[in-house]
């Protein structure tokens, strides 16, 4: 496997170096690389509550790509697919908690709950008022002790942005998060594992095989199944959702989703794959409100897949989500329409090939 | 090779389909599937120039992901890799052209000319005010006599884009958009080929191989590298830039910079090559004042590759890239900053770890 990368080590600083100098002096880092790898809002000025998420490298846009007015405050990454130190969280907090506090969002993987969960313990000891949801949004297994979090996390961030670009307390941000954290389900499916540079690409799949279910680590997922036409992908996929929504016990109330490329997909297959995930959702009795993307959210390096997020939508979470922001890697929302075809010009005469009605000839032909 | 279709004769149409219901009811598409592929702006009015361009699928989100004010007026759409019919190309010229007139803007491909060409004739035919420019900003080979279009037609689908929706006339959008073409300069590299769904995946390039100056239908490059470390692919890259720029007397300008994802590149690998191409950039004196992407612009397919384009900047031309436009597919362009780490918050302790300098100690331990 060949990729564009100077050395293994320093694959995330020098990802997160292009953000930054791509940002317009918007985003600024912290010192301390390679240790300490956090991005921060630059003209942040605590006057309201922080939101601070992260996790491991290798789910570009996430996080880095989130930070920025109307989301995150700041992003914390570790290296590939391994989660941040107490240390880069803990300073991630102190950049930019102010006297109103700071939500920490955080993927529910051990490392990620363990690390910002102590990062958390510690800033409260120095007097800060930290609080911190979990996102579990993976429901590839029903009953799971443990789901993941994927990219129904999306929401969650586009939410408390929301709440506390409106200057909202802690407690009223961490409320509204958690609402949409509890409401967000995901499950992905996949062709393809990743391939982390330096490391041989697992192979697990057929060539007939998808996974449904998988990780955005290149966890196994809960089944293979047969490589089939995207419709009966879609299906499959928009079932699942269908099944974690009615065991909640979700309104039937339009949903917002997330077509996301976990990052090896070609635009034009998104694309075809997205017509069929709104029309599995039509045929199973799910309205779709908002569609944000598709497009590449929470990747999972070059892996050839895709997740879709639903999440029951009320006024609220319906504003929260629609509100424009800075950064430019959350793609805003859009309500997706029934598709008429205009006629063609008059004055456009195709010509139309017709198979001969003559016997004869037609014999020939054939 | 697996993909996510329905099937391979629907590809492209239901990659528009999906397109043309995101879009808000902004965008439209014209009756006559499968040979019409035409998608155009909803809320056009015909009282300005349109600007009308396309060619064959498999470079999504180019043509039709450029539809919207400010933009592309309308986009055809060949087969994958194909250039589009004349019946076609004829059915959006005849859609969006008003009393003002119609630029086409094609990229210079044999069947793209033709058929751009013949359309542009019948419409002229009947009474239609119609020019065409041909883009040809392949730079890989010197003094080829046919070089190719490639994503640095983008340059000239924004700068005309922006001069007819100021209302420029027909010779002014016209001028403006060959400014635009003669200036740009590309070049691709590429460490996989494409692969068209249904046919197996060229493999020329050796695992320790890459491709410079390759097209965007996986047509051969240059010449074959050694896969090096991305800061020199970049400056090789960069060198073909600077030198055609030079070839050409253009000004030393600050320059306009693409960097195209050609479909396979994982964000994070994108985001390292973005570094170590604007370090180049800086290595050849060359100052990069705008920056459009990272991101996937006009790819092919699942090619594992990007390009970069460049285009010398004036007041001008730099207004009409700074535009605002409604096609979402269109990256913003932004400004390179340097990137200066912030001090670590002085109440976190980061413990240092460093090599004992206790002789015995540190013989024991290595």
């Amino acid at each position: 496997m060949k990729h564009f990368i100077e050395e293994r080590q320093s694959i995330v600083t020098d990802a997160i170096d292009a953000e930054v100098a791509l940002a317009g002096g918007k985003l600024a880092r912290l010192d301390g690389y390679p240790a300490i790898k956090v991005v921060v809002r630059s003209d942040w000025d605590r006057s309201k509550v922080a939101v601070v998420s992260g996790g491991g490298a290798g789910h570009e846009p996430s996080h880095v790509g989130f930070v920025g007015d109307g989301m995150l405050t700041a992003a914390v990454s570790g290296e590939i697919f391994a989660s941040p130190s107490v240390d880069a969280v803990l300073a991630a907090i102190l950049a930019v908690t102010g006297t109103p506090g700071c939500l920490l969002v955080v993927k529910n993987y051990t490392g990620d709950r363990l690390n910002f969960g102590l990062a958390a313990e510690k800033a409260r000891a120095m007097g800060l008022a930290v609080e911190m949801i979990i996102v579990a949004d993976d429901v590839a297994i029903p009953d799971a002790s443990h789901p993941r979090g994927l990219a129904g996390t999306l929401f969650v961030h586009k939410v408390a942005g929301h709440f506390a670009r409106l200057g909202r307390s802690l407690d009223e941000v961490k409320a509204a998060a958690e609402r949409a954290a509890r409401g967000a389900v995901s499950i992905g499916l996949s062709m393809s594992s990743c391939t982390i540079p330096g490391r041989p690409t697992e192979t697990r799949m057929g060539a007939e095989e998808v996974e449904l279910g998988l990780g955005i680590h290149g966890e196994p997922g809960a089944e293979l199944v047969p490589l089939r036409p995207v419709s009966q992908l879609a299906s499959t996929m928009v079932a699942y959702v269908d099944r974690a929504l009615a065991a909640r016990g979700a309104a039937r109330s339009p949903l917002a989703l997330i077509v996301n490329d976990l990052g090896g997909v070609p635009s034009i297959e998104l694309a075809v794959a997205t017509k069929a995930i709104l029309a599995a959702m039509k045929d199973e009795g799910r309205e779709v409100g908002l569609v944000v993307g598709p497009g590449r959210l929470m990747t999972s390096l070059d892996m050839k897949g895709l997740s879709i997020s639903a999440l029951p939508l009320d006024a609220e979470l319906e504003d929260a989500l629609l509100s424009d922001v800075e950064p430019r890697a959350w793609l805003p929302p859009r309500r997706p329409v029934p598709v008429v075809p205009v006629a063609l010009p008059a004055s456009l005469r195709v010509e139309e090939h017709r198979p001969s009605t003559h016997a004869a000839r037609r014999s020939v032909v054939e």
